[in-house]
């Protein structure tokens, strides 16, 4: 890996619970190496009953000038923020935050940002389009509001907690009012097909849409990391549509989550 | 260096303001990677009004197992473990602290252990032996415990500030009987002379003995690390003598601190 350590290096801690399966200190690391940055993103694994005193402990570290969140810290690590991204208050999450120079920590919430752009590595914009999201959690409301945020012509949700779902249906009607609807698992019409539930993380889970109605022309997303390659996605490949696995998502992100811990880009 | 990391590392901090100077980071990781450990040293700078809501939010992060202090946190941190050793006791001070199954830190003082394990390593064995002391700050005090625990025959201490000394005196002579004197900058009549002030880190400091005196059979060491050879070294190796740099103390305590880290060795 080439990674070196030394007094002077800064910390980025990454932090969950479990934390031993992320490969975000890997990633990340040899991102700052490589931009010949002495720092590190180092493990944390904490409990959420033992959040609010790490996360104040860490704010005395004057080393440690950000951190990245996982889960299941990150809605309650937007609570913990002293200000939030508008993106990061939507999602109701943040899994990133900056020490500002006022000694206050900065939250936002990369996670539809990354999404979109993995996707838009695939060739596919969601500008003007129609798009079918599945999922109204965390994960989903970040992309949620990336996918409006960037033009979609128009976007439906489909959650089987329908409370959730409409719940964040209201929250972004008002903020992008008459794009917004509510979606079901039938994925006809749509351009884009985008999928943030766990669903094809365990073997039997059903799919997250009827994936006999999709065609070649749509394009399918998932956030689903493991495996690498999700049931949706394989189904979505047989039938010729172009995709996006959850590890599209995570490399996206991985060059703004550097600039955002570095500050090379402020959270603004 | 050969230095990786994963969502499984363990991290052992450690602390100081300021601490991009130390080598520790450097030096006990690369003592863990050859050890075939999935760990690493980190350093984290804080402020002493930031100390205790720090170590409180280390206590929270389940991957941080031990963390190693260093100035001017040392006297601190021994209030804030729930337990330590008599030698740290003695010392007024921690240098490392251990998290225990049951959540609290204890905590250890191996400066003199470091000290006299350095001294050894060129020949010297306190037991039977006359030593004078130069300073009863809190390495001095570390070092005075572990000489008299090793077995020398009497041991004196000489500080310039006389309650200090006299309090270190008093405190050693009611768990060593008889062994404890005061003494002076006169180094005549011992076997080691061992300083344990700064003097000699900066050019133009006093000798911490009248090194005129010095004669070929006295073993001469010294806590200080910068300058590599302190000039009280440089003065007794002119007249013969056999030595130990601050450096000799650094690196004999290095192996014990990864024992007392990850826990082949207890902190008892």
């Amino acid at each position: 890996m080439g990674l070196s350590i030394s007094g002077a290096t800064r910390l980025f801690p990454i932090y969950g619970d479990p934390i031993a399966q992320v490969k975000s200190p890997a990633g990340l690391s040899a991102i700052l190496a490589a931009r010949g940055i002495d720092a590190l993103v180092v493990p944390i694994h904490v409990t959420a009953a033992d959040l609010p005193a790490f996360v104040d402990g860490a704010r005395r570290a004057r080393n440690i000038d950000g951190m990245v969140v996982t889960v299941p810290h990150k809605p309650a690590s937007l609570a913990l923020c002293d200000r939030v991204t508008e993106r990061a208050r939507y999602a109701g999450s943040v899994n990133i935050m900056r020490r500002q120079p006022d000694g206050s920590w900065a939250g936002d919430n990369t996670d539809g940002h990354g999404y979109l752009d993995g996707i838009a590595a695939e060739g596919f914009v969601p500008e003007g389009r129609r798009v079918l999201l599945v999922g109204a959690g965390g994960a989903g409301s970040a992309i949620a509001f990336e996918v409006l945020a960037r033009g979609a012509a128009m976007l439906a949700i489909h959650d089987i907690d329908e409370a959730r779902r409409d719940g964040l249906v209201a929250r972004l009607s008002g903020r992008f009012p008459g794009r917004v609807g509510i979606g079901s698992a039938d994925p006809r019409g749509f351009d884009l097909v985008a999928n943030a539930t766990p669903l094809g993380m365990r073997e039997g889970d059903p799919y997250p849409v009827d994936v006999d109605r999709l065609v070649a022309t749509q394009f399918v997303a998932d956030a689903v990391t493991k495996p690498e390659i999700p049931p949706l996605i394989a189904a979505a490949r047989a039938r010729g549509c172009a995709t996006m696995p959850g590890s599209g998502m995570f490399n996206a992100q991985a060059e703004l989550l550097v600039d955002l811990l570095t500050g090379v880009r402020a959270i603004a």
